[in-house]
């Protein structure tokens, strides 16, 4: 079935120090090396596992030269390496190892059976937005970097309240203070977000979140707004406050420091089983209920 | 100034049984008529405040001869009209008399000087989304509305949870027990939703959200879709369900009965003053800072 | 071992219309008998099951005459039994059939093993509170009732907002418009109130808390009282409002009716196998994590 | 008046570092001694606006000879003195300056005419519960604190969640995975804890609420223990993990300490004057309605 594919190098990418993944991910190398793909493996991976038998490639290379990567760990996994491939468009495929994931979605025991499938190119395809921020002072930028998820500004634990002065599309939003702000993707709202009493957004939807944690005023709510808002987010006080990127901090923020934050260019192709479903990764994720309740489940029985 | 004008013929339309609101409404028909527009009234308008100098038309009329339409009253007035006008593209004008509203944003007091600023073409406009809505009841459907802000199935007060399954494009999301689901648009992000903690949707946000009321899972959290998304809400249990169009009810359905929601292909055009902010109107309705806090309003000072 | 009892006489209640009840409830009471205590049954619970060998007791006669009762169901079951053998203080002890209670927390598996520990006197016992709340009209009451979990005003779902104005210890709290407004015991506080986003009340906190439905205003969050505080709700606005006590509904409400509720005198001991412990229902009923997550749980693994 | 007054030496506290303070206090001294009271002021305060004519004290100090403070400030400036005098049961009386305080309740426009009132013996007595708290390492006690407000375990903002094993009463509770946890007072439950979704606790209510901030289980609510409860918290893991204590850090946490919470055996009294009302500052500070509705404040008007 390889002759019609549209992929003809994949890359294998392994969550780092991680127990038990090195003999799946060979056989996987293995199995679709004999349906004629060429396979890759990244160098941290090859290195940790002990792979000889293939090339090992670095993010960039992978990038530059594989047609899809198939990433084996957990949501964190595939966020790290999709920021690294996305200046280069490579499709993503996710099998979780451990816990279901949100974008990890294919069972570590069905990934023998099911990543040929996808690879022959019985797939959905889903482009996920990255955000892409910088921090500016005194009008320059300092710093630049790619986020997944979400642009988290917050306080340290060590001091008090931090108070930041929003704009978007350079309109004055708010003086908010509060521990911090999320601003955060469609992909990064089950996350972090979610935990600061964020809405879930779907992976389609053309919008970033806005999150304040733990607010001050508390009509301060998550405000949704499209995906081409820019957002600038300045340090008016707090002590302490630092900016992580994916959980990525970078922490030598100072007064009037401004974070700009909008979409990136780029998107990330991630590939899913044919009839997958987001709404199934929610309901087991979130415990929701699958099935009707039960005439002796109810509250008053 | 009108001789430039892109309208010829206004409608001003009054919120019913509101007293003092006619003869400012005269005055500024006088005042428009004199800069050399055609004036017409919402005929309930026309009759409640004594209108005989100019015409009184029916909203479908208004919808067919008038090229904007002035409304003063409340969002609840916008709504109203706005619903009726939706076919016929009418842009509106909002003014509030009393509240400030989120959608009649012009204060009553700047309506002399602000209306005929508009008219001669300075606005900023704006489209806000509707929802479509229809019940079907053995694949039959046997109801249809048309909501601005919001449609709400929910429990009546005297009975015990409801149970609703959900899908989404005809995928199943879940099923949920609670007291209902509310599906808003942008414009209903800040009403009813909000109330049961839903986010703010921008409104140029492509996009709606579901919101869960008491939800018996605790987490059946919010969740924004794209707006191209067709919502089938069905009454699997519960007795009393009913369902509501922007606060106007359907009482009567059945367990099985299923509540279709889209997006209308109807949207309604806004006109707002030159330099318009949703963020000051979030602002001033919801109580957020403005300013930077002094120092003595620290929690700890 | 039943002659050290503190217990003679035990009454066995099931939960109505349940179908496989009968037998289990009938080897149990073979079992306690033949221990030497003496065997009643709850009328209807005879009636449905066919009891011919034991005493059938209508509830006052249970209360009157028997010194602890058994009550195999879900957390409905013992409410309602509860309430009405609460002038008595008669014990209960709770057996969930189904899924765990947070109050019927004795396995329906282990039933046979256990009750006999607690009838021989191995047991912790636990006191509840009820809300005693009547109805004033013209400043008389018109109507009266106990509430093991809750006092619920709320609006039809056919109507908009209800208008309340909330009195407690005869000073003025505030006019609340919203959906509702709960009064929860501790017992209540993990049903329609943890829906409504109340705090859970440990059962040996000496509160009750009002939880707002939907509320207009942000800011009316909820809040736990002593108590001993008296609590006053005048119905102010609102079409169709009406008062549930427990999920039972009176619906005759009128425009400045005022429910007034308290603790009441009585309170529901609650017997518990030793080492019972409420947090670790806790964790089952709201899927708390046990352990600590592993490494590889990591959100950014 | 003063002869019948259960007071004698009254101490006068400033909020340090606070414009316009020193005239209006030390007419209130020059008010007071006149009455007949000896009037000490607090060493700072006493230093900062020169005070000359009066006795400067220490904290202990004035515990140990004052009958009653008056301390003018925000309520962090009544937290701090609160904390340092509870030893000594000494009553506050609480003038707001800047904004209406939660405690601080007495307008700075009214000092000159209520103080004296108040001293004359025309008062209601509130006691506020303190926290008092230590960190374990290795079963010895390394740290110990007392709090009026709360005592919050948090992560820095530099590092990913913390994961805090809790127990109450020798009891386990849970793992919580989070940004942290607070253990609040009725004091605190208006702080910190209210913007982390807390609730309100009545200052009567004998209980301590447990607030999680951020947590990953969405079903980890606030839960409201009694004011006996023992709470420890052991940081299970987490990097940077610190303790604040009324927001005065303790940074030097490591991964295994415990930190144990009880009610403290002091009591902090407060003087408010006659007819005050917890609920009317509830509302001024939460902006709740006072009035019923307009009309036409209805969403559909």
């Amino acid at each position: 079935m390889q002759i019609n594919s549209q992929f003809k190098t994949v890359a294998l990418v392994g969550r780092s120090q991680t127990q038990g993944i090195g003999e799946p991910l060979l056989a996987l190398a293995r199995c679709i090396s004999k349906l004629g793909f060429d396979v890759v493996f990244e160098a941290q991976t090859a290195e940790e596992i002990g792979v000889t038998d293939y090339p090992a490639l670095r993010p960039a290379e992978i990038g530059a030269r594989a047609d899809v990567a198939v990433v084996l760990g957990g949501d964190g996994t595939m966020l790290g390496i999709g920021r690294q491939l996305a200046p280069y468009r490579t499709p993503l495929i996710g099998i979780n190892h451990g816990r279901l994931g949100f974008i990890t979605d294919i069972p570590f025991s069905d990934m023998q059976e099911v990543v040929p499938q996808l690879l022959a190119g019985s797939f959905e395809r889903e482009e996920r937005m990255l955000l892409e921020a910088r921090i500016m002072r005194d009008r320059e930028p300092i710093y630049h970097a790619l986020a997944f998820n979400d642009v988290v500004v917050n306080r340290s634990g060590f001091s008090g309240m931090a108070e930041l002065r929003v704009h978007v599309d350079g309109r004055f939003m708010y003086n908010q203070r509060s521990d911090g702000l999320i601003v955060a993707t469609p992909t990064g709202s089950t996350a972090y977000a979610l935990s600061s009493s964020g809405p879930i957004l779907h992976p389609r939807l053309q919008g970033i979140v806005l999150v304040p944690i733990a607010p001050h005023a508390l009509s301060n709510r998550p405000i949704v707004l499209p995906d081409d808002s820019n957002v600038g987010i300045q340090i008016v006080a707090g002590r302490d406050v630092n900016v992580n990127f994916d959980m990525q901090s970078f922490t030598a923020l100072q007064l009037g420091d401004v974070i700009e934050v909008r979409r990136s260019l780029h998107t990330v192709p991630v590939l899913h089983p044919v009839g997958y479903s987001y709404y199934a990764t929610l309901r087991k994720k979130l415990h929701w209920n699958e099935h009707p309740a039960l005439q002796n489940d109810a509250p008053e029985d």
